[in-house]
């Protein structure tokens, strides 16, 4: 094993960590839900396309508000939008909704911190709060029930929300915007499709990896708690897909979606997140899911930046990998070719033009699209010009 | 290396987990607590043995207190007294307190944390706290200044008080005895002596061991953030202790001791704590260091109970020393052997006898002791009773 080259002179960055959403985790919990909500509450229940009335989860949901008054709102779709969104918002208003129930995944629970944002807004309107970057400090309280493990919503403040007539995404969030609760029932997994499973394990595999996949810097645990999900999205992504009934596979690979994304093993380093900012234009552009489109752009983004990564990539490859074998360059390699393995393994294309033939001109599209938003540095190093993601985006056809 | 018999028919227990303490971690941070604490405030400032008045925090905290009402109580010693407390609960009701702030390690935490309590306490007298197992709820909010890194009373809900009197040691806590906020500025280690340093290792250390070293249950993540916390503390170890200015191995050991007790790591999985059960005896009755007490315990606790704990020994073996030759017994009792040596390494003595000449008897009288509260079954199985106490600490000779 060759001994890295590792620049340390970089100290762990200062930091403000508070996170203080209950988890409740395991078998059963669902009916828990009742002693967090307050008594007397008027709970407005999101979901999303009423898979939750096929496997049970509505059922006890419902049994368990027994207590409560409660009106519904489904059809929450992937990819919130915005227009849809205000249909819910109309609603809470309207019936004086005091708490709301995120019950399903990312999307449902992001389009709940959107409305738990807007319906305390006193700006003129809640689009506001997408285009000004507000930051919300009080939201209107909710908890969650997840049923899809990926995006890591249901334990942060943030969320991603679509305009689908402009085929924009924009992220918000704020201190107010934890849920105070989360239910995690790893049971839920079982009646979970294949497609999106592969895409929960792509998902949070790249949510670690934009917190990680950097530059050496002084901060031994962060880094060793990101190699730790992600040895264990290796370890446990083939079982949840070959038998999502395996509970042990299940709560395993539900756990690290959480941590993967509650802002743990982001404090104190620097982070990427440009893979997620093209992979979003992906998803707004042809409709690609988006864990794919982060599959699509992490190996070239990485080829791209090799120069000022490969050290990260190397410390992976050996960490995540056990590649012991070669140059610092060639395990950085060999890393990047095992992620694009991993995925493949998990039935995750990770060109472009295996999602759809249409592809060209996209590089410019997205170049365009960055230029017009001023987004001039993107990247750990904020160095990444518009002319650099086109360059990274035609890597990926 | 060998392939570990894991016997992982148990699954992930369930938990709960939410730790809503705020964490202001890196250089400079003291000065912001006048923002985290509430606006005409009237301020007790507790603090230990007037250590923080040699080395400019006293000078940094008074200065960021500048806006509030402050009256000081320093003297609170190391396994923080009843009586002494009792002191400062006088000053709070006399002077109506209205929030806490401790300058210190785990001791004037901890201590903290009992006013915290008491200062509401509605019963008879503040004793029952500690001898009803009273679980709080809520207590008088407090922030902490970190001076000393090791006990993790900085980010969780749980204190440890000493009555001398009686020479007996009381655990307490409860959901609202979380500190609101705790500052973690690197900085200070550079002023803290050898040998507390020594302890503060040894102490993060052996929480996490009492948290891990049990038997192998499905819980992947939470052995490796476990595993990663002490591969790190053993990385920084040395360095912090032979240079303590070295700010970058300050930092990486500061945050292990947080993340070692913080909660984390053990939701979902069994713990142990009979180390810790028995090392507080061993303080109570020779004034032992705690954190050496734990030393003392821990080797002979683990070959006591070879037979339960050898799976997950050989794990830790593996995983955190790098041990890849021999069966799996011989792997076990090998991670032990250099579990010594590490406490060795920074001159913490593993034998009760390098400690005290006076050891004699010391085993018939904790296991007396443990007879007459009725602990008949502590560690993680519930099944060791006071016999067995007296045969780990007879070895521990």
């Amino acid at each position: 094993m060759i001994h890295l080259v590792q620049n340390k002179k970089i100290n762990m960055l200062n930091f403000e960590f508070k996170n203080p959403t209950k988890i409740l985790f395991g078998k059963g919990q669902i009916e828990r839900i009742a002693k967090e909500i307050p008594q007397g509450a008027k709970v407005l229940m999101l979901y999303g396309g009423g898979s939750i009335k096929q496997n049970g989860i509505y059922e006890q949901v419902k049994n368990a508000l027994g207590g409560f008054e409660v009106i519904e709102f489904g059809g929450i779709p992937a990819n919130p939008e915005y227009e849809i969104l205000l249909q819910a918002l109309n609603i809470i208003k309207e019936e004086r909704i005091t708490y709301m129930l995120a019950v399903g995944g990312g999307s449902v629970i992001d389009g709940t911190k959107f409305l738990s944002s807007a319906a305390l807004f006193s700006g003129d309107t809640p689009w506001d709060i997408l285009t000004q970057k507000i930051v919300t400090t009080k939201g209107l309280p909710f908890g969650t029930v997840l049923t899809l493990p990926a995006t890591g919503s249901e334990m942060n403040s943030g969320a991603v929300i679509t305009r689908a007539e402009t085929q924009e995404k924009y992220s918000m969030g704020g201190p107010g915007l934890f849920p105070q609760f989360s239910v995690l029932d790893p049971q839920v997994v079982k009646s979970v499709p294949k497609r999106q499973l592969a895409n929960g394990i792509t998902d949070s595999f790249s949510h670690v990896l934009e917190q990680y996949m950097t530059y050496p810097i002084q901060a031994l645990l962060q880094d060793r708690f990101a190699e730790s999900i992600m040895q264990t999205l290796i370890e446990v992504g083939p079982k949840v897909i070959n038998n999502p009934a395996d509970y042990d596979a299940a709560a395993d690979f539900m756990w690290c979606c959480t941590m993967a994304l509650n802002g743990l093993i982001q404090k104190g380093v620097p982070t990427d997140w440009a893979v997620h900012a093209m992979g979003h234009e992906l998803t707004a552009l042809f409709g690609i899911d988006h864990a794919r489109t982060l599959a699509i752009i992490h190996p070239s983004h990485y080829r791209y930046n090799f120069a000022s990564k490969k050290e990260k990539l190397a410390q992976y490859g050996q960490r995540v990998w056990g590649i012991t074998e070669g140059t610092l360059e060639e395990i950085a390699e060999a890393a990047i070719v095992k992620t694009e393995e991993f995925f493949h393994s998990m039935d995750i294309k990770t060109k472009l033009s295996e999602y759809t033939a249409d592809y060209a001109g996209t590089a410019e599209k997205i170049e365009a699209r960055f230029t017009e938003r001023g987004w001039n540095g993107i990247g750990e190093h904020k160095t990444l010009a518009p002319s650099d993601v086109k360059e990274i985006v035609s890597m990926s056809y």
